[in-house]
């Protein structure tokens, strides 16, 4: 199969997937989509996704896909090893409910649209913000203690699994908008943990930087 | 296996869950979470979830699970027939795009915490809505007609799918607040069938409003 992954250096839902197709080594091709001269907005980026979001997988001549888990979720089922879940249907859940903690509950109140849109002033979205991850990131800790994995290397195991792949793209985020790490100490810890594997250093946002 | 839904009645997530469970024939028992006295945010209900948000769903002695998505996919890996997804990989990432087109794409942003939070003020917390709102369900349309799903019962085929789980809540909402449906007929036309149907019927918010 021929893949095409159109991504943008920052953007959190971008990096989930370049470390999904990492971890699971499938040959692709990257084409970035600029959002701060609005690609995105262009007609022929949203020919291919009409949100005006990235990412976006083309597959050969497929129609393209679109919104992160749904990818992810098709490169499971495409390439299903190693997986991005483990274990049984309930622990398929916990995995997913995580990830939705950040997909649903952070992601979209930081978004650049949602954030230029609540204000033009930068200390007002970044108090916005930082509400919203601090919330966010609260609650997936809370989620971690009373799934009793208190110690695991990542979110559920010693394994990255879709919850870390939405994870720690957040926890960047949260260092990027200023949020104090330390009252998020497990998450803070999943981070480093990740950043010190090859693939998930790999999909990172300095990698994909542009050049000044 | 004894299961038990926490939501509420207004609450759209709460409406995917309650309609999936109709559609599957699950034998369950609800217990209503009043949001309206902030029985979200009491100590009871936040030890089942520590989001504060409905709905949550319990197995027999599991955890609890939450985040509508991941109860969704709960539900369909354990009860297969009739499935909330249909066709090949493709089309099973189409499904679960549209279903985030509303999730991540659209419901965060009308979600009662975030609408609190951005003003006190009615009129301003309506406009946010409505610009939310109006810019996801064009974006479903978008990806309808892209998809050449035009003249199909629901969403994606004459069967209801995960993506109608999550978009007939969001049309109810949009009426709701006020958005003028003229402009999104394929979601309204979507909308009208699948109310006609029972198990949709039987799980809208009405049947489960608290009498004056």
């Amino acid at each position: 199969m021929a893949i095409t992954l159109y991504h943008y250096w920052r953007s959190s839902a971008s990096w989930r997937v370049r470390w999904g197709l990492e971890l699971k080594k499938i040959p692709h091709q990257k084409i970035a989509v600029d959002l701060l001269t609005s690609a995105e907005k262009q007609k022929e980026y949203l020919e291919k996704n009409p949100s005006g979001y990235v990412p976006c997988l083309v597959v050969d001549a497929h129609p393209p896909l679109a919104e992160s888990l749904a990818i992810l979720e098709w490169l499971e089922e495409n390439y299903p090893e190693p997986s991005f879940f483990q274990g049984d249907s309930f622990e398929r859940a916990l995995i997913r409910r995580l990830a939705e903690t950040v997909n649903s509950g952070i992601q979209p109140l930081q978004n650049l649209d949602v954030t230029r849109k609540l204000s033009e002033d930068k200390t007002k979205q970044a108090e916005w913000i930082q509400h919203w991850v601090i919330r966010g990131l609260g609650v997936y800790e809370a989620i971690l203690r009373e799934a009793g994995r208190d110690r695991t290397k990542f979110s559920v195991s010693d394994q990255p699994t879709l919850a870390d792949l939405c994870l720690i793209p957040q926890v960047y985020s949260a260092h990027r908008f200023q949020v104090d790490m330390k009252y998020f100490p497990r998450c803070q810890a999943i981070y480093e943990a990740a950043l010190a594997t090859p693939e998930c250093a790999a999909a990172r946002p300095e990698a994909f930087q542009p050049k000044a």
